[in-house]
């Protein structure tokens, strides 16, 4: 399934005994189409406050008499306004919603405003300023293979903090600014970094160097702030290399 | 002033003694830094659930140790984070928001999509279909002076339901449009009346002879309907002419 969310109310998309969920929410859903507990695997986790477009789960279900293509229909009737699923489909048998993930894109945004602009502010990071030539030009020392080890938060155990940026842009129209970066995986935090470094290096804060030396070195110290989760949504993922 | 709100959680602009409006919002907190009523004059009133990008406002008061461009700051340190004061400042003793208007601009945006979309639903309407070269060109027939009354919902007594409409276009973007209306006023819904009507022509529901007979007859039933309020938002409000 695809699933877009407005993820201000969850705590993210992970399953959590005592918080609302964006996973949680959906297999109480599937649970009273189906009648059967269906655990959903999602193609990873988003944080608290993380939207999403497009992200992608799978399920396994007995319940054959349900088709596919219906249950965005019925999940939709049960499901909150803040979720829902833009397309349900019959997968492979092989198919995984996180293992077999190519490429995923997320995109950052943040607007420059003295003052907080309610009607933006709820998908977006206020800042004060930014040279967005500076954050263009940047963003482009990110793509191709690198060890991201200092664009993670820990907390996650992975083997290899390397990653492969596909493709990575700044847009802007007036005071609004969109990063787009898509790769073949992401670690904790690691869009939110990436956007903090560049902004960071745009305001003067950081040395343009620091983003080659954090690859060598792996040093967190040298990268910018994690930025709010609010700025965060996941747009797409992708099952065939398109980049 | 000048005010920007997300207008989901309010019954409005106007105070009511048992509703959450942005006029009693905005009035308890000038009380609490003033230390007097003070009365907060706007430019017209919004409707429940309609936005604002620029809204304005006017006050009288006695307290003068506060410099009038202080009040942006202390009131943002009060108020919630859906209402903000972009400017504010001295205006001339003959000045009244709504009296002294020249004209205004309004927003109202949709979106095409058969589900509905969890990240544009906030401010956008969403729609099944619409002939987007259709509503441009339909668009045009609202330019110039007109007799609204067909375009109005009953519930306001005002004495001439002649209004003029200096600019109206659609803009859009893939899937989201965008009309732009900017008049010397408005009647009571008329935006939304004006974006239904074009809307159930572009659909095909409405013939576009509609338009010019509304005018002439001020029959209700011969235009659309008035669309959700959540799609509007007002854009600016201005002192001089300049279309």
């Amino acid at each position: 399934m695809t699933v877009s969310y407005d993820g201000t109310a969850y705590c993210g998309w992970q399953f959590q005994i005592k918080e609302i969920t964006v996973q949680g929410v959906l297999e109480d859903a599937l649970f009273k189409i189906a009648g059967e507990k269906i655990k959903v695997t999602g193609s990873g986790r988003t944080d608290a406050g993380v939207h999403a477009e497009g992200q992608v789960c799978h399920f396994d279900t007995k319940k054959t008499n349900i088709p596919p293509e219906k249950y965005k229909f019925c999940l939709n009737n049960l499901l909150p306004y803040d979720i829902r699923i833009l397309k349900s489909e019959l997968a492979e048998d092989n198919f995984h919603s996180r293992y077999s993930a190519k490429q995923k894109t997320y995109i950052y945004n943040m607007y420059i405003s003295d003052t907080l602009l309610p009607l933006k502010d709820r998908y977006a990071l206020r800042i004060d300023n930014a040279d967005i030539n500076i954050m263009k030009d940047c963003a482009q020392l990110f793509l191709g293979e690198h060890d991201f080890a200092a664009f993670c938060s820990t907390g996650s155990s992975i083997k290899s903090t390397k990653r492969k940026i596909f493709d990575i842009f700044i847009e802007n129209c007036e005071n609004d600014i969109k990063l787009l970066v898509c790769g073949d995986g992401f670690l904790y935090n690691m869009v939110r970094i990436i956007a903090g470094t560049l902004l960071a290096v745009s305001q003067g804060r950081l040395p343009k160097e620091n983003i080659k030396k954090a690859f060598i070195c792996g040093d967190r110290t040298l990268t910018g702030k994690t930025l709010a989760a609010k700025g965060l949504a996941l747009k797409k993922v992708e099952y065939t290399l398109t980049t």
